[in-house]
């Protein structure tokens, strides 16, 4: 696995990656979205998905190959690529979808993998059970069970060059997600997809999609290359990417266009209820709402969907090399509820967040209340416990009046708290703030002038409190003197 | 003026608007940018602005062509929309900004309005006193003063079928500016620029701007075309339309490319520090940062500058069609706190948006702590004052276990607080909640809870408080019974 994902800038959870793959001898930076590729129906080929968007792997559906007439010999005798005529990498799927929505498939796991490696798939898939959210807890462990028995015996299989994902599974159990992802990484086995969310996300219950892979995180670790399922709406890309998923694939660009649905990183957009096309894409900006409605509306609105997932990918990559992913989420998050939600669930995971995290990124932005929740914020609050103190100490948000004498004056700056002069022009101390704070930046600086405190006794600290909220005061140990 | 700007939709107090341009006989679509063209430069011709990124308008200095001797004469006997070459409507300064920069220009406002009439503007501009933010008050006024003789004079002006602008000064003093809004309006003049903030967005003091934009819009009223004089960044405009501007004016498309700077509506990248093109646009999804640097930088730059500016015009035309405008200000709040800080600012005037913003949109989106602060929740409060209430009500979140009798149940819904039966279905308590709710939902709950209770002394309110923070519940009057 180590061999052929290489992470090279983080942001939270999220990285850029370079996912070596052998069989085709290229090289897919990550995060990127896999555009799924109908064998039979392809309103943009894939040449042109390449050549004209940018895409460097795609994903297909072997068991469709597999079961079709006019193209199972084709595939096996021109090869996938050829079959396609895609100069990158091609992912495939193995009929999973189809067991889990009709409940069997005339294919066991070692045939379609066999079929796969035979195609000159570049990643192939096991046929592992994908077991839906909320299925009873007894049934989600044996489903596990046998996704782990297809997984064990993948490891098993000849595949040459061909990489072989290992799908992690385990419902909504965070436990079994966990273990899933664990005994994934442990096959052997080289890229890992998150299983069986497509209905959290139809749902809109993305606070849950987020407990699931930062539970399936936990197990695989962050050496591992994480492909989020079915996931393919670029309004929680940068969500996702942020926990630490690394590819996507997408139907949604193709089937939505082919009912009028319009993609934008803030949700989904009718065609008919739209009097304006808010967004700078090439079709976007040469054709009106009314104008693109002339015979090859289909057509464009599928450009307009690619252009549109394709700019997300490059802007999630340009923010995580600058260092604020999370800033770029804070702007997504307001798109819809839901995707808030999804981000107050991955703040709630900040302490894992803050394992892969950069000590030092660009300048932080405060952008919201959920902003005091980040991991640099806990880093902070940590630190503190560390750091050597005087006997007494003003901590002080501004110029203050000399009320009080003190050996030493740290300023005492929302969301982070106490901040020693050292600290003070380096990240994430140096953020940038509105003049308006909310309550949760008073609260989190209450934690951290509490955290300083308690973790010295012996000194005497005095914090001027102009502007501060009675929560936030009301929080404060009762050691601490107020001026 | 009434007679030349009609709104036909709101959404807080932005609009969609039609300006009746007489002189060119064209109607400009607002809110639009007006892109500024230098008589003698233009990296894209004005033709070009009109027929490939949609500009209805533009605006240039008629100050500049009268000072220059390759030009005067020719822009007086060709004519401004000739020279130009531009199809839609040309707006016209008049030198004011040289003026504050140099204390000192060789026309007077009499000389140059003449001269804008007769080269054929659309819409001119008297020699206003733009005065600097935080300037003494003693001297903001006296300015003030003088601006408003000018204004007063054009009035009298014969302009012909030219539109003249009236533009709104008085510093950084709410009361100045209203005072100097409500006079503008009364001078019968047809545009209203609110003047010299381009100092408080270069310092990212969008709070102030907001005080500003509003203050002078508490005097203009609801029906004047409003110009945000200098105004050109695609990151702000969601917030300035939301506030009540329908015209921007963008230098920034083109300088800013000059060196390198690349605009998106979260903020300015630098193309020398991007590895990744964060757009969608013609040029972005064609080039990379590397291949952009091909001896058409300038060029390339200016385009995308272009497509991203008019794409955000676009969105938020959309926005105000679909009723969701705070919705997207949401979003670009999250650009950068200086902007958070904007949004912040307009919250606190909700009392002013509330007197446009419609009574029924598409959902209402809970996007974070600020969207409690929203003029809808404001209006369901004073709502609530004024519905019938039972002599007993049982105020619940979800399903209760019946340990109150009560006559009536209705439910309880953060932000809004209660929310009776026969509004459950309606705008705007019908929200979209994300699961994890912050303080400020429950916070604006307790207010509601407390308005409804107060208005009706008689009636026995109990209260389900399941999940509610300590700091909400102690904001609820004691006469509230918590079940
Ligand atoms: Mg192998
Ligand atoms: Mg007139
Ligand atoms: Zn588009
Ligand atoms: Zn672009």
């Amino acid at each position: 696995m180590s061999e052929i994902f290489e992470a090279r800038d983080w942001d939270a959870a999220g990285r850029i990656g370079r996912l070596s793959v052998p069989r085709s001898g290229v090289t897919v930076e990550t995060p990127t979205i896999m555009p799924v590729v109908n064998p039979h129906i392809q309103t943009i080929p894939p040449r042109e998905l390449a050549e004209r968007f940018g895409a460097e792997i795609l994903i297909t559906n072997s068991y469709i190959l597999h079961g079709s007439d006019e193209l199972h010999d084709e595939a096996l005798s021109r090869g996938l690529h050829d079959l396609l005529d895609f100069p990158g990498a091609i992912m495939t799927d193995s009929g999973s979808f189809q067991l889990s929505e009709y409940g069997e498939i005339d294919v066991t796991s070692e045939e379609i993998l066999a079929f796969q490696r035979e195609i000159g798939s570049d990643i192939a898939t096991p046929v592992d059970i994908p077991t839906a959210p909320d299925t009873e807890r007894e049934a989600a462990e044996i489903e596990l069970g046998t996704t782990q028995e297809r997984l064990e015996a993948a490891a098993e299989f000849d595949s040459g060059e061909t990489l072989v994902s290992a799908p992690v599974q385990g419902s909504t159990y965070p436990d079994l997600r966990e273990a899933a992802g664990e005994h994934a990484t442990g096959t052997g086995l080289d890229v890992f997809p998150i299983g069986a969310v497509v209905p959290l996300m139809n749902e809109y219950r993305y606070g849950e999609m987020v407990d699931v892979v930062a539970a399936a995180k936990r197990g695989l670790g962050p050496a591992a290359p994480v492909h989020l399922f079915g996931a393919g709406h670029p309004m929680m890309f940068a969500l996702a990417v942020a926990a630490g998923c690394d590819l996507f694939d997408s139907a949604a660009y193709a089937i939505y266009a082919r009912d009028g649905r319009y993609l934008t990183v803030r949700g989904t957009e009718h065609l008919e209820e739209l009097d304006y096309f808010p967004c700078s894409c090439p079709v976007c900006a040469e054709y009106t709402p009314a104008e693109v409605q002339n015979g090859e509306t289909e057509r464009l609105l599928t450009e307009h969907n690619l252009y549109v997932t394709f700019a997300e990918i490059r802007r999630i990559k340009a923010a995580i090399r600058e260092g604020n992913l999370l800033e770029l989420v804070e702007s997504r998050a307001r798109g819809h509820p839901a995707i808030l939600d999804g981000y107050r669930a991955l703040l709630a995971h900040s302490e894992q967040l803050e394992h892969t995290d950069p000590a030092s990124k660009s300048t932080f932005f405060y952008l919201s209340g959920e902003s005091a929740s980040r991991p640099e914020v806990r880093r902070h609050h940590r630190r503190l416990e560390r750091l050597s103190v005087p006997d007494s100490l003003l901590l002080a948000g501004g110029p203050t009046d000399g009320a009080v004498e003190t050996e030493e004056v740290w300023t005492v700056r929302p969301p982070f708290g106490p901040v020693p002069p050292e600290l003070s022009e380096t990240y994430p101390a140096n953020a940038e703030l509105p003049d308006r704070l909310d309550g949760e930046a008073y609260a989190a600086a209450a934690r951290g002038v509490a955290r300083l405190a308690e973790a010295n006794p012996d000194c005497e600290v005095a914090l001027a409190t102009a502007g501060w909220p009675d929560a936030a005061l009301a929080a404060l140990p009762g050691s601490i003197e107020l001026v």
